[in-house]
């Protein structure tokens, strides 16, 4: 079922394929989606939901009072729960909240940077079994964190045999999503990226979906931001031979049962530690209702792999940047200072990976597919934007002038210098070359 | 030349519709560079060196002792004005750079955000009258602030008739780019996204370009940050009665010389200063080295509105969401808190647009097309990653297991409950259902 082998390059490559890509024909439906609802808004949004959901929407929007009263179907003791996470979740992502700040001085000149929340967001929320109301609250409690001054979610509507999931809505309601659509798929994109008469343009569209979402996201990029289009889940374990066998197995489960092309990775320098996992991923898997994903998952992209050393491991997991990391070896603390890319780290036996998709704190939406080089987690900083402001004192535009002027100059851009130069009624001297 | 008209929803449309776009015929050409580079290196990119630049380059890089040497030929006033706008961007972007930190329970469990310079950057600075020492130091500050590995920049080599251009080399050597290599266009993304035998792969790429080099930096995005792709200049201007009409007309000026779909606007609730401003563009523009095409600029994209009163041009402005923002009125602190969206703000009659281009120290690479609804200036921010870490102790799993678990079951996700329960020894409930 899985594959004990030497760590190599090849396997990267391999990894690095498996990033869901739309093809043409979806591309294509997606683009006429979206042109339609940006011509036509709401009836176009209504016609692609009764085609597609089955069901009549009438896009009025769910209030808060309305997003409680659904939510108290939620069994209380996941109510509880979600609660608790929250409070988890605010705690940390609060620390990330910066500061407007500005910087003076004597002359009486100033500058600074001011840092405002989005005007407003949207969140996509799939439906059906895909909906997860932990998703919601680490997209929406850093939204609100950041002062976003209205969120927006979308999810599909419910179908007859079913209502409206109580845990999401809940979630909603704990997070403080503001209003909620119920429209879904590639159409509710567009309704957020350009507004209809019913739902409002957004600044920036956050969340989960299937491929028709994702491309959407792509397509409406820059009309207003997105977060990143997340890739299939990943866990590489760096395992030493004091790490658990069964508790690196069920770490590795946890990935691997989200989806076919999540990929789980385990590197030790020890043989019994390897053979061991693969023993146990083999045991703990029969008994999982999700065996079937699990087991392709680790079929195709699950390995385990010999090291000769775990200075050899940390190469490897520094060239994969992976998704999420976990230390099962002894003093993980001091791995982490040459753990140079993955989007969230476990150190420690008792950290594992569910814990941060729940509980700890930290956001579980992280860059996948290697983009751990040079993205982050979903912070409250993906909710702000900055706006820089300058403001001189005569005296001190009087002191800048000859050195604006200066480089104006050097880069052929005469009118810039005569902007700083006219202040004082100096003829700029290119301007005598008539 | 100028048009004076009442503002209207009409005028945002037609400046949206300013952004330069690739057509299918560059897409293509712009790919199969990208395909060719990836897959023959060094060989490829000295090809089309000498075929777009007709140049034999060896892609051997210039080295700090290099750079140093190829800037002693800047004229000493532009080196010494590039050296103390230096010490100004310096300063400000100093303030923006943010510590990892972490937070700690007295359970011995612990979380926390590490910031960290990305590793490798790209920076790309173009050819000829196109190169500015200005942007060298904007986009390298920043950067080797952040703590980036290395900064290499890219430049086309130059022709026969010339050398590189000392003032640039000057701005590499002062910002501290590391190494400079003298290829440019798609080729030299590509060299720097996918890596060539000799210039490294980067994490991320920066600096302008023309068309073709925009179009790499978006098809190699995902394989590598990219900062925003810019579109044309645009200036906004909040004048009052007090505004001084030639000073205005300078500053739009300013930015109307950069390029024919620059945009200059002026919103004025006085109709004597938009008679004022217009016959004063008219007059400065006939001295302008660059009139041809400031001229059209103006005539296609420049603007004077007149407004029943400042509250709507601040409406005005906010729905525009403009690049530069000047705000040429009495008291002008009492409109920075009503501007929501804009790049950079210039407060009051001695902050002249290109002082923020050269001199204050806050970025002068900033969102344009409407984009400062949801982007920022490029910032320290930008050429950081951070990674979150998360270590619990025993007792701490032990306590939020339940919770884990709970949520884990709600979401259907029954392998991340076990991974969590497996620690305890505790049969999950569920898998007693075989």
């Amino acid at each position: 079922m899985i594959t004990i082998q030497q760590a190599g390059k090849s396997v990267i490559d391999t990894l690095r394929q498996r990033q869901q890509s739309a093809d043409g024909q979806v591309t294509q439906t997606v683009s006429d989606i979206i042109e339609q609802v940006r011509q036509r808004g709401d009836g176009a949004v209504r016609e692609y939901t009764r085609q597609f959901d089955g069901v009549d929407t009438d896009l009025i929007p769910l209030n808060r009072a309305a997003i409680q009263k659904l939510s108290a179907d939620c069994d209380p003791a996941v109510y509880a729960a979600l609660e608790r996470a929250a409070g988890n979740i605010r705690d940390f992502h609060a620390r990330q909240l910066q500061q407007s700040w500005l910087t003076t001085r004597p002359d009486g000149s100033f500058c600074g940077q001011r840092i405002r929340g989005l005007f407003r967001v949207g969140l996509y929320v799939p439906g059906g079994t895909a909906a997860y109301p932990s998703s919601v609250l680490m997209c929406a409690i850093p939204a609100k964190i950041a002062g976003v001054g209205e969120l927006i979610m979308v999810t599909p509507p419910p179908k007859d045999d079913g209502g409206i999931n109580p845990a999401v809505m809940a979630a909603a309601y704990i997070a403080g999503v503001d209003r909620v659509y119920l429209c879904g798929g590639a159409q509710a994109i567009a309704a957020l990226a350009y507004g209809t008469e019913t739902v409002p343009r957004v600044d920036k569209i956050v969340g989960p979906g299937n491929i028709y979402v994702a491309t959407a996201k792509r397509l409406v990029y820059g009309q207003v931001d997105i977060d990143m289009v997340a890739g299939p889940s990943e866990i590489l374990i760096l395992a030493d031979d004091s790490a658990n066998p069964a508790w690196a197995a069920a770490d590795m489960l946890s990935q691997a049962e989200h989806d076919p092309l999540a990929s789980a990775i385990l590197l030790t320098d020890s043989k019994t530690v390897a053979k061991a996992v693969a023993a146990e991923l083999e045991k703990q898997l029969a008994a999982l209702p999700r065996a079937e994903i699990a087991a392709r998952s680790l079929a195709d992209y699950g390995l385990i792999l010999l090291c000769a050393s775990m200075d050899e491991a940390v190469d490897f997991a520094n060239a994969l940047a992976p998704e999420h990391l976990e230390v099962l070896c002894r003093e993980p603390m001091n791995y982490l200072g040459r753990l140079d890319n993955a989007g969230s780290i476990f150190l420690g036996p008792y950290a594992p990976e569910p814990l941060g998709d729940y509980y700890a704190g930290p956001n579980h939406v992280l860059p996948t597919g290697g983009t751990a080089r040079f993205y982050s987690p979903l912070s409250v900083e993906s909710f702000v934007k900055k706006t820089a402001f300058i403001s001189y004192s005569c005296a001190a535009l009087e002191g800048a002038k000859e050195d604006i002027v200066t480089l104006a100059q050097a880069e052929g851009l005469d009118a810039h210098a005569r902007a700083a130069a006219i202040r004082f009624n100096v003829q700029c001297t290119m301007y005598n070359v008539q």
